[in-house]
Formats: C-alpha cells, sequence, structure tokens
C-alpha cells in the first residue's frame, strides 16, 4: 500500500468526527471539548499489537471494533459515559489496500452503537506488526466515578455475564475441538469483547470498587485488594459460565485466569445488594455474586468445601 | 530484558503521576480531569517510530523528551496551557534493561520543564520496532483557541526561532560535514523540539491561524491555506535561518521542506502587528515576518524579485 495518509484520513477517518464540533474535521493539530464544572473527564488509552492481542487472521473490522471495545470497557469499569476517542494506526508495509476502509467500517458500526466520535489521531508507517493505541474520553458527575480503591471488608463481590469465554475463543482459534455453536459464540466473544457501559453507570452510587475483567478474573481482583489494602475470597461454584464453555475442558481455568473477557467485577456493600440487582437489570446484564472482601490479604478461589485452589502446571488444584 | 509491567510502572512511571490527583497513582483504568465552564479540555495525540521518527541510537532520554516535546508542539499551536499526558510504549525485545529507567529520567525532566504530569497509559511487547505514541492535555479559554482556519486575506505571515536546523541535523547524523559546533547546535534541534507553549498562549487573541512545523514549512502553511480557503506567499530571503544552518549547503531546502522544527507558523491581521511583536517579546522568543495571506489559492515561495520558486530533484529552482 502506498502511503496517501491524508487522502486516507479525509476519505476514511474524517466522516468518523462528523457530529463533534471540535474535532475541528480532523483539519487541527488538536480536538477541543467543552466542560461541566459539575463533571470530570474520564480518560484512559489502551493499546492492541497484531499476534499478542489480536491475531494477523482476525477480521480487520473487528480488530477494530475490539480497539474501540477494549478502552470502551475501561469507561465502564469507572461508571463513566464515554463521548469521544483518538487513535494511533502504525501501519506496516505489508498492510493490504482494503485494511483502512474496513477499519473505518468497523469503527463506524461501533460509533453508532456506542456514541462516540473519533476526535483525532495520528497514523505512522513501521516496519514491524500492526500496533493499533487508542485514546478514550469520558465523563463522570464529579466525586463519583468507581475507582479500584473502594473496596470494604464485609463487601460483596459480583461480576457480571459469564467469565472464560474468550479465553476458550482463543484456543477454540489455536485448534481446540469444539462443536460448530459453541466455537461460534466463543470466537465471537474473544473478537468483538462487550463493554459493560450501562451497567458501569447504573453501580455508581451503588458499587464499592469496580474493575473490567481484561487480564484474567483473578489478577484483576488482585488490583482491586491491593489498591483497597483488602483481601478477596471467591466461590468458584459460583462463577458464571456459559453453555458453551461448561462443556470445554479447561472452563475453570478460563474462567479464573483467561483474560479478555471484560466483563464489570466490583464489589457491593451488604445494605445495597438489592440496588445493585435491580441496577443490573436496568442496564440488561446479569450479574453474579461470586466472593466477598476479606480483611485476609490476597486474593483466593474456594472450592466448594471452602477448600483453597491453586494453579499448578497442569490446572488448578487442591491447595 | 523481562516483562514486569507491574514492577516497572511502580518503579519509573509512578512516580511521574505524583502531583496529579486524578491520575490516582496510576492504580486505576482511567484518569480523572477536573473541568472549569469557562474552559475547553484540548487534546491531541502523537507518534514516534524508532528509525522513521528518530534513531536507534539516539540517546533515550531525548527520545522520551521529544515525544512528550512533538506533543506539546500541538498545544502550542492550539494556544493551549499543557497539563498532563498518558503514553503508549511498543516495546521490542532486544529493548536494553536500561531503557525505562532512562525514558522516565527525560520525561521526569520535561515534567519540571513544562508543568505536565503523567496521567496513565499502557505499555505492550512487539515483535517489531519500538513505537511510542502519546496523548497530550491541555487547556484554553472557551472559544479562543488558536485553529488552521483561522487565516484572512491580506493577513501577514510570521514564524518563530529559525527553520531548517532539525532537518540539517538529521543529515549531520548521517554523514553531512559540519564543524564541531554546527553539528552540536543541529543535532540538538533535531533531538529537542522547543515547543512553543508560553509563545502559543500569548498569541490568543493575536494570531489568526497558527500550526506548529513539523512537516516541513511548505507542507504545514499548505494546511492553513487549505484550511482558511485562502493562499499563502513565502519570501524566502525572509526565511529566519540560523548561523550554523546558514553555512551548510541545503540550507535553504530544509527551511522550506525539512520538517521536525516545531517551530510557530501563525498569521497576524495588519492591525495586530504591534501586539503580536510585543506577545513574541513576552514569550522570549524570536519571531520573523516571512510572508503574507493571498488570495490566490496555493502556497508559493518566492525569490527577492518576486519570482516563484519550485522543488525540482536537485533542490529549489525557479519556476
Amino acid at each position: 500500500m502506498s502511503l496517501d495518509e491524508f487522502g486516507m484520513i479525509n476519505r476514511y477517518l474524517k466522516p468518523l468526527a462528523k457530529g463533534f464540533p471540535g474535532a475541528l474535521a480532523l483539519t487541527d493539530d488538536a480536538a477541543l471539548i467543552d466542560c461541566c464544572s459539575n463533571e470530570q473527564i474520564v480518560i484512559a488509552k489502551d493499546a492492541l499489537v497484531e499476534n499478542v492481542h489480536f491475531l494477523s487472521s482476525d477480521p480487520v473490522d473487528l480488530i477494530a471494533r475490539k480497539l474501540l471495545r477494549t478502552n470502551l470497557s475501561d469507561m465502564a469499569a469507572m461508571g463513566a459515559k464515554p463521548f469521544g476517542y483518538l487513535t494511533m494506526i502504525a501501519w506496516p508495509p505489508t498492510l493490504q489496500a482494503d485494511f483502512f476502509p474496513t477499519f473505518a467500517k468497523g469503527l463506524a458500526a461501533d460509533q453508532r452503537e456506542f456514541a462516540v466520535h473519533l476526535l483525532g489521531g495520528d497514523t505512522v508507517s513501521t516496519s514491524g506488526p500492526l500496533v493499533l493505541s487508542l485514546t478514550i474520553l469520558g465523563s463522570v458527575p464529579k466525586g463519583h466515578a468507581l475507582t479500584r480503591s473502594a473496596a470494604k471488608i464485609g463487601d460483596l463481590v459480583f461480576v457480571s455475564g459469564t467469565l472464560g469465554d474468550a479465553a476458550l475463543g482463543l484456543r477454540v482459534l489455536r485448534g481446540l475441538a469444539a462443536t460448530e455453536d459453541e466455537a461460534l459464540a466463543l470466537v465471537d466473544r474473544y473478537r468483538l469483547p462487550r463493554p459493560r457501559i450501562a451497567l458501569g453507570q447504573a453501580l455508581l452510587g451503588v458499587a464499592g470498587a469496580a474493575i473490567d475483567v481484561s487480564d484474567g478474573l483473578l489478577a484483576d481482583l488482585g488490583h482491586i485488594a491491593s489498591t483497597s489494602a483488602v483481601g478477596i475470597d471467591i466461590d468458584i461454584v459460583n462463577l458464571p459460565l456459559s453453555e458453551a464453555a461448561r462443556s470445554l475442558p479447561g472452563a475453570l481455568e478460563a474462567a479464573l485466569s483467561g483474560g479478555d473477557d471484560y466483563e464489570l467485577a466490583f464489589t457491593v456493600p451488604p445494605g445495597k445488594i438489592e440496588e445493585a440487582l435491580m441496577a443490573a437489570k436496568r442496564a440488561g446484564v446479569p450479574i453474579t455474586q461470586i466472593g466477598r472482601v476479606t480483611e485476609r490479604r490476597g486474593v483466593r478461589a474456594l472450592d466448594r468445601q471452602g477448600q483453597q485452589l491453586e494453579l499448578a502446571q497442569t490446572g488448578w488444584v487442591h491447595f
């Protein structure tokens, strides 16, 4: 592909900036964002690298949507309402000519779904693999953002949706045997995360600490535990597994340690459980109580008898 | 280098977030920015790729500062006051172990100089060259940002500092003969841009259109001309060349088409020339009148006789 950066931006990216006047139609060095004194701007930046975070064989429109959605998921975890984003595309010379139109098509689809606009960015060439970075912007009522540091001993721990599907989807793409229905469902979860934007906003004033499950449930709850200076116990019997995941080997491992689920894990004070369930209902997302916040530091996965499991070479075993 | 992302972030990046409470000590998915209703947030995102925008042999602390400064320059061009930034580092396995501490040292030096703080970001691994992306944030009084679209026919065109030094500095690094003093001065300009932050803010309400010279003077004035639907004539005899540049072959070409100068080019209505000169004095940066905004579209470089020069294979020639 020959580099016609300005032509490419004009043709495929400029339409994505329409509808946000502060994007200045991508003509300027920067974008302008109006502010309200009773709100805070929420900003995050996540990158994806070819064959690290997505496969070269993944459909390009889904790569674009995954890039946007992994960042939207950071907005969900803070309870923020997203409104715009900037992209950085470092593209290798081997890129197909239809990359940019297909990439833009994917972004356009998600702009409609999540009510966000492209505000700016940069395209550069690289001799290495495709590197994509995105900066996402949203807003929250001042002082009300969900953070990782607000978990309290005695809080209950919830998670949205189902866990482990994305990791199993990646394993299916790499050769794990599954029925056609299972494969479709799991691969879709790997390629197209569902950022829980509505749930995050519904949990403002209800949840304590929150995080999106990107590194894996135990690792991400570990971030809450360390930032909040508490411990967390998980009852593995309560982990929500999808129909497709349940029948495959390694489902429990995937639910505990597989990343890329982009579900929300959050803590709820005992007195607010009803409110949390109603918030989830309003957001149209099922949530499941999977554990509790403890005084004893660290994150533990407990079996039906309350025995701690440990990750061994062959999967999770009794401690 | 083994990937100990969390250890690296804690040790080298977290200190850079101190002093900005909304960065949440980099523990969370996103950062929080307080807003004022009489201001607009200004945001831009620029990337640098190894051996495209900097050389593998460039000192790592200067690569970090160049990354930050090229983005700060976008704030300068809008007249914005920068306050924070997010980084994306896609690092190859060949990276030296002292990369991160040295990179952070460079950022820390510029944080002090420009009063900005690290707000968040992402580090990922790549099999390709080092890819760096930065998102910069600033603020402007509402409705007063400098843009590319505000040039008017009859305005005069100014540029800050000197032009062509950075491009000549790159040529010196690649073998162009120069004295030691010339080499030092020019290479420094290539490796360490001077974003004209103070000048940009001083020009609010004075300048019409503005841009930072990153692609090359003619290309960047071309952006102003096309966005403002005007033309621009440049008198090459007035182009400000540094002592070091002046004595080297190709200085004029470098001043017209070399990128990476990160000076500000801007238009000033005839009635505001005194104000512009005073603004420059206040900012401590020399500015030079180099041309004028015309009705006839396009950007032209004119010699002493008013004859148009054109870029040929061998450099600029008479049209």
